[in-house]
């Protein structure tokens, strides 16, 4: 490969006269790209096989993401590496977690398939908390330690996903350390919303390395200062790069051990808004200057992560190249994957198994299972606007002997629907307003159990019968008929459709939620998928029944 | 240890009040480091079983030397150890390519068991370029891949050291590959002065990771956009400090991928000035912010080479802490080592084996083997002021049959001294100017063959068989008596002595070869060092002849 280094022999593609970011000297120069069987072979003056004249183009390292889970766009890894692509981003770092969750190796398995057949570069930290939480019901039971070992020498497996269990990492629960030490010379990362003072320091002794849930400035220097790299996250729900990026700027605070990530970002905020490529354009608005900018969506994770081969534009860097036609906008001219342009062609997608595509096992669900007992006072779970939190209010509900859902309130039902136990679950909802019909979905945090809301039992019913049938995903129920469904058959998580199209589905969706009733400050599926979150306060419906988050214990009706 | 983190249990000990450097954040902060087993367990509020209160004080990590050759410093690790330690140096990258030109494996071996005995911490990088030189004769022959793959899993040698051999690489030269190959996942250290353009791009493309040879602020930020990581020398020869630096601040480069280094460092120098503390200290009256210059001498060494437990004061990380009175001047107060409080304590040094301590076997060196016969022009080494370069003139020189070593002119002659081949070479040298008797040493970069320079024939020899009886070192020989001998059996390069003996002993040689007439501009044991080095322009003395480094081949006569 020396020769082409030298220039002794033509490089395949050279692409030429381009204003090529310098990650190291934080210097736009005009240079040649010279790039053969994939990689950048050097950087100067060179002739190429073909020659591709980029003047008044600037050219960016490909945009990598730190962590993100593939599952919250619903679509496949194949369909997921095309739309990432367009925007800029040529590498992921993704946690399986939600799929792991139902269904183990097994889903694990399929994900690493798809991932080595995608253009884009997907790494994969193992998801080291499932189940996260061990009141509720997941598919998968304990994802060990001795099951992660299988996989530890996929070249694809980097790392170890994010730690939810706190508690278990500084109390040295067994299993933990387990896992903990299989990775002990590779990255973890972390998850610690809220985390601080000495059980940070304890969290972080223990050689975890990252963090991505700090909402706040105070809680991202917090997390700096203790040693963590510091993911800064602009997902569809959890948007934090402001708070962040404003405060760091503000105190002089560097960016050095900071990079991006979206951790959960839909679809249609991706296809509308960009992925990482939206994270840049808005710290550099936020007064980020460009290198730093840039930096955080490329050179600092290849750092955080050892890739060492990816987030420069140098000899010896994979040629994963964003082109820009305006650098401050991050407006993209084109994308090079390995030294090849990147394009929309189709990829034939893994067929997951016939077990990952057959995982909604419930029984038979009647109207008796899904009754509430009228009490002078009941457990009522409020949702709040524009946030994930819920509050726990006790108060008189409409009905006679049995709760009926009349506005403002709803009934809420979770199905476990792993075939384990086929727990049913009940709970009284208020502030969701959904009227005359119901929604359902089995994607529900993390356990993924069935989560159905409706203002009547027949179309709840309906809902679950119409999930069962189609093996996950979200539906819609209107005046006891099926008015739309967006078939999620992997694992009941993910789509197998295109990406338009499932875009397209959510959007209708969405609009005929709004117009049932639910206010345009909640997105009815999102609201949906976290009702079952036993980390968010303040109640939670778990398929073992009404949980109190602040307590940490099942509520008695 | 998380019950220390958590605070649930004291440690052993807690450093209080001090105002700690935020190395991830850039602050200071004031607070408490819990100490246990060496490694800080947590910082913030804590108890220890003992504390020590810093009010008032400011507390770095340790400082990281990215790349030196101890046996530059004529000491061995043991005391050398010490010596750095008070220096606030508490982990060095040490290239023995010196130690293993001479003895190759059983140098090797002394100088890693010496350093597992140390309290500084000591980081091999295997030497990658033993010979540095095919026309040269070393005495240990070829250091091969094949020998190096039996120190490749110990776990103080962490990479290969600094490649000298810049065509071997580009080239794909078989025996470099191979050493390449067996350090591929392994920081590299480079060795490209002057090497610029493709062939610089080709020498990164071979994953070489650093450089340390820039001499000039434009070399350091070609490397630099290259991609190389830049080690900023600040030796007691090559000091490429001030220029670099004040580039790099002139012109807005950023720091993020230097470090500091000495290369070779005199033990004067260090005992006077400082060490990598020098480096800070000069960084920051040029203008560095603190931060940056501390980071330079921390964690940025520490993320270069992978040590994840240094260079920072935080949860995790090694106790290694430097306790400053003024961090502007890095006036040191006190230096921890794992948690303890450096002393000088002598610690007992590892024995050498016989055969590393008798390395100097030359032939008998009679008076007509140093002969030079006069010709109308002869071919004459000039040395030249401030420099190691040298210029190759041609002119008549004094005497009749014979060279007679008069004013401006000396003697100079190379004994082959590792028994190999007796080789006995004479060189004409002008501009040293010393008088009335000879010095010689057995440090002679980079074969470390015997080399002496004198005004007659009978010091010479006196010079030549001191140094055989002493096994090594440096010698001065005055109207025919040994007026000093700074004895280094070790390897003929390494004294046995403490450090402050050997320092001593080094400033009356050097006053009296100024006596003698040597120029206050040259170092007589450095120029004497580097007169047989055949990479530096533009004539040297090899035990093979006179060699003309431009046209790169030996001179006739």
């Amino acid at each position: 490969m020396f020769e082409y280094s030298l220039g002794k022999t033509k490089s395949q593609l050279v692409l030429k006269h381009a204003k090529v970011m310098n990650v190291f000297s934080n210097e736009w120069i005009e240079q040649d790209i010279a790039i053969q069987y994939g990689t950048i072979v050097g950087v100067g003056a060179y002739e190429g096989e073909t020659e591709i004249d980029l003047t008044g183009k600037y050219v960016v390292p490909g945009f990598i993401d730190a962590h993100m889970h593939i599952e919250s766009t619903l679509v496949a890894p194949e369909e997921l590496s095309k739309v990432l692509l367009a925007q800029g981003t040529t590498t992921i770092l993704s946690d399986p977690h939600e799929l792991v969750n139902v269904k183990g190796a097994e889903a694990l398995d399929y994900v690493l398939q798809a991932g080595r057949n995608t253009t884009l570069d997907i790494y994969t930290m193992l998801p080291s908390s499932v189940p996260c939480f061990d009141k509720d019901t997941n598919g998968a039971g304990e994802f060990t330690a001795a099951q992660m070992s299988a996989y530890i020498d996929d070249p694809n497996v980097i790392g170890l996903g994010e730690v939810m269990r706190v508690k278990d990492v500084v109390l040295e629960e067994e299993k933990m350390v387990e896992k903990l030490d299989l990775f002990k010379d590779k990255p973890i990362d972390g998850h610690a919303p809220n985390v601080s003072g000495k059980e940070l320091e304890a969290y972080r002794f223990a050689d975890i390395l990252t963090d991505h849930e700090s909402s706040t400035y105070e809680e991202a220097l917090d997390k700096l200062r203790c040693g963590f790299y510091v993911l800064i996250r602009e997902g569809s729900q959890a948007k934090n790069l402001e708070p962040i990026v404003k405060g760091f700027l503000a105190h002089g605070i560097p960016f050095t051990r900071t990079a991006f990530c979206t951790d959960d970002r839909h679809l249609d905020d991706i296809l509308n808004e960009g992925h990482i490529s939206h994270c840049i354009q808005k710290a550099i608005a936020l007064g980020v200057d460009e290198f730093t900018a840039y930096k955080m969506a490329t050179l600092h994770p290849a750092t955080i992560y050892g890739l060492r081969r990816k987030g420069a534009v140098a000899a010896g860097y994979q040629a994963d190249l964003v082109v820009l036609n305006d650098p401050k906008t991050v407006a993209i001219d084109c994308v090079y994957k390995n030294g090849h342009k990147a394009t929309l062609k189709h990829l034939k997608a893994i067929e997951p198994s016939e077990d990952l595509l057959h995982t909604v096992v419930i029984p038979e669900v009647l109207k008796e299972d899904i009754q509430i007992k009228r009490r002078d006072k009941n457990h009522v779970i409020e949702v709040e606007s524009d946030s994930l939190l819920t509050k726990h209010v006790e108060e008189e509900v409409p009905g006679y002997v049995y709760f009926e859902p009349e506005a403002p309130y709803n009934k809420a039902v979770v199905v476990e629907r792993h075939g384990k136990n086929g727990n049913i679950a009940t709970a009284i909802l208020k502030g969701f307003n959904l009227t005359q019909g119901a929604i359902g979905s089995t994607i529900a945090h993390d356990s993924h159990n069935m989560i159905l809301v409706g203002d009547n039992d027949d179309d709840i019913l309906l809902a679950a019968k119409t999930l069962e049938h189609f093996q996950g995903g979200y539906v819609l129920v209107q005046n006891h008929e099926v008015k739309h469904i967006i078939p999620c058959p992997i694992a009941g998580l993910i789509s197998t459709q295109k990406a338009q199209v499932v875009s397209g589905l959510l959007k209708e969706l969405k609009e005929d939620a709004h117009k049932m009733g639910v206010p345009a400050s909640l997105d009815p599926f999102q609201a949906l998928s976290f009702l079952a979150l036993p980390v968010i306060p303040e109640i939670r419906l778990l398929d073992g029944g009404l949980y109190d988050v602040v307590q940490e214990q099942f509520i008695k009706p």
